[in-house]
């Protein structure tokens, strides 16, 4: 093979894959063919990647397999039950058995879906990502993590489905808009913050680069980004305890996306401001320097990131979204904060006093600003 | 505890867990509050067991606890996504969290759609299932499948899911309608065809007393099926391959429910009729004795079952819906037949003209019979 290529393995026993992240991948049969183990396959994809990158997988996939294409309307709000159902009467109708193999094709909506109906179908079959958002290829593509949102809760409807291999084609984030390029580089910031310090001061060096779609520094934030999930995932598959500090930020996150409705903010536009919120509250308790928070601002507003919670959004209504959670365990509500940069950890002691109090200074910041 | 009680473990390394059977095992609430590890509680059951059993789980899981109650329809028609969707939607507006325990209360339907939504409830909750129909306990409440229907084919959306503990308190078996008491036997005949001769003779002497629901014949009739499945699962948790011999007679079945509209023939009917028709191959290739056809029917008749395909049920729909089971692998029809009684195996040669012979061999019965 004459393309550079990186592989991330994610160790997980029986259920191991390789992550294989590099330019024109797509163009490179073998890496797919290899992990297909009947001849047949379900594509799925949306309305906006389906024109610019199915020829392409197609014909990675070569003559003499029977192929579905599966074609979603595109958005966040097309995360649903639906959804799903639509995709696995796709399968009934085409005859899929259990040894077809569901491609998922697009970004993270596209994998949560596609990766839940895989789990689903005939109690399970083979799932390949092909994320083709800088988000899909960081976050959702790595851990198995699938999912369908509800009108009550995000991904509150899911399975944990480990997929066969991930190929991570990096041309692909030359067509990304530049919204969602900038909301992938809130998770590649996650991972900084939560667990490599030397990652996030690389970050703040190079954040013009990634911005500007430099392939060399974007290939090298993709690969350390997944590795570092990888890890976190390969000692915590099920989210036991460790797993839990990859939702940093995530907890406000959610419920900023539930109170504007899915699809208007965007999940890493989301993120980082809740990851804002808890380097705040992280500060507030003497944990890190006050002065971080200026620092990550400052390479969240150089990434293009929102830094202020939705305008209107009181702390009553985050109280109340939050509360709903995932992370609520016999009613405790669970945070991740920062013990220090790089180094996260998971809290069920913060009071409704201290969350309030934080909450109103984020509403002054709105109103100051606006 | 003063209960005669027997245990049955299934053994899947850190998913194993026990089956009780007994009688009054639910007035033993330290047999369920073990299993529980949170204070939250979802029972999810249908209107014609409710009314019956539902008093008694409440007050074995005593007070202190938040519990949500979720009826369901009763019936087969109703083991659908949407009756998934109802399911997780109580969950959801009732706030559980990760750390409730879903109970399945009823047979089959309902331990099937609770599993699913155990299995899919924030990626997966913990779940009990108390059976209270025969088919439920000797069959669907051990070995960890779960799903729900689809107009397309049964069973095809569902996921593996263990439960915690399964606690079979024979009690409920007095309430049963006879026709589903008679459905529940086909099962158990089934565990003697395929995988115990010694137990297919048992029954063959015992099969009044198991019609005329004697307590102590029911129970051991139980435990041999719930032993027998429970090792067949252990060998093969996710169906590679041994598992497949539960199906015996199940790939006809699920052509006949799904021809007649789900609801109408009763799983252990059209699994009886299954059963038959296997029986009628595996002598027409020479591995059982002709004789056999009729001890089958014998004692099918006596648990009161169906021995013929429903009236104008043609060979050629047989075939079609039979295309669409889950048991077909890359365009191949495998089908478990007998090599002797006691001795299941999983075959994947019958030519279409073998099927076609015994099929209208079938019609020509029902013909003679009506």
């Amino acid at each position: 093979m004459s393309v550079i290529m990186h592989t991330v393995h994610v160790d997980l026993a029986e259920r191991s894959y390789p992550v294989y992240i590099g330019r024109d991948l797509l163009a490179e049969p073998q890496l797919l063919l290899q992990h297909l183990r009947g001849r047949e396959v379900a594509i799925v994809s949306n309305t906006t990647v389906a024109p610019l990158y199915m020829p392409r997988l197609r014909a990675a996939l070569g003559e003499g397999r029977r192929v579905t294409e599966i074609i979603l309307p595109d958005g966040e709000q097309h995360k649903t039950l639906a959804t799903l159902e639509h995709i696995l009467e796709c399968l009934l109708a085409d005859r899929h058995s259990r040894s077809t193999t569901l491609i998922a094709l697009g970004g993270g909506v596209v994998g949560d879906v596609a990766g839940f109906a895989a789990a689903c179908y005939q109690r399970g079959v083979d799932f390949i990502q092909v994320p083709t958002t800088l988000l899909a290829q960081v976050d959702s593509s790595v851990g198995g993590k699938t999912a369908v949102n509800h009108v009550l809760g995000k991904n509150m409807i899911g399975a944990f489905h480990q997929p066969q291999a991930v190929l991570i084609d990096t041309n692909s984030l030359h067509t990304l808009p530049a919204r969602e390029l900038s909301a992938g580089l809130a998770e590649v910031i996650k991972y900084g913050l939560i667990c490599d310090a030397d990652f996030y001061l690389w970050l703040q060096q190079v954040m013009p680069r990634l911005i500007g779609r430099d392939d060399s520094a974007l290939a090298e934030a993709i690969e350390r980004s997944c590795a570092l999930k990888a890890a976190v995932v390969a000692a915590d598959e099920r989210e036991g305890g460790l797993r839990a500090i990859l939702n940093l930020g995530h907890t406000f996150g959610h419920a900023i996306e539930t109170a504007q409705g899915y699809g208007s903010w965007l999940h890493g536009e989301a993120v980082a401001v809740g990851m804002l919120l808890a380097v705040h509250l992280s500060a507030a308790r003497g944990w890190v320097d006050p002065c971080e928070i200026d620092v990550l601002s400052s390479l969240l507003r150089q990434a293009q990131l929102p830094l202020d919670i939705p305008a209107g959004m009181s702390p009553k209504l985050f109280l109340d979204l939050m509360g709903r959670d995932k992370k609520v365990v016999d009613g405790r509500l669970r945070l991740v904060l920062l013990r220090s940069i790089g180094e996260a950890c998971l809290v069920d002691d913060v009071s409704a006093s201290e969350l309030e109090g934080l909450l109103q200074g984020a509403v002054a910041r709105v109103k100051s600003a606006g």
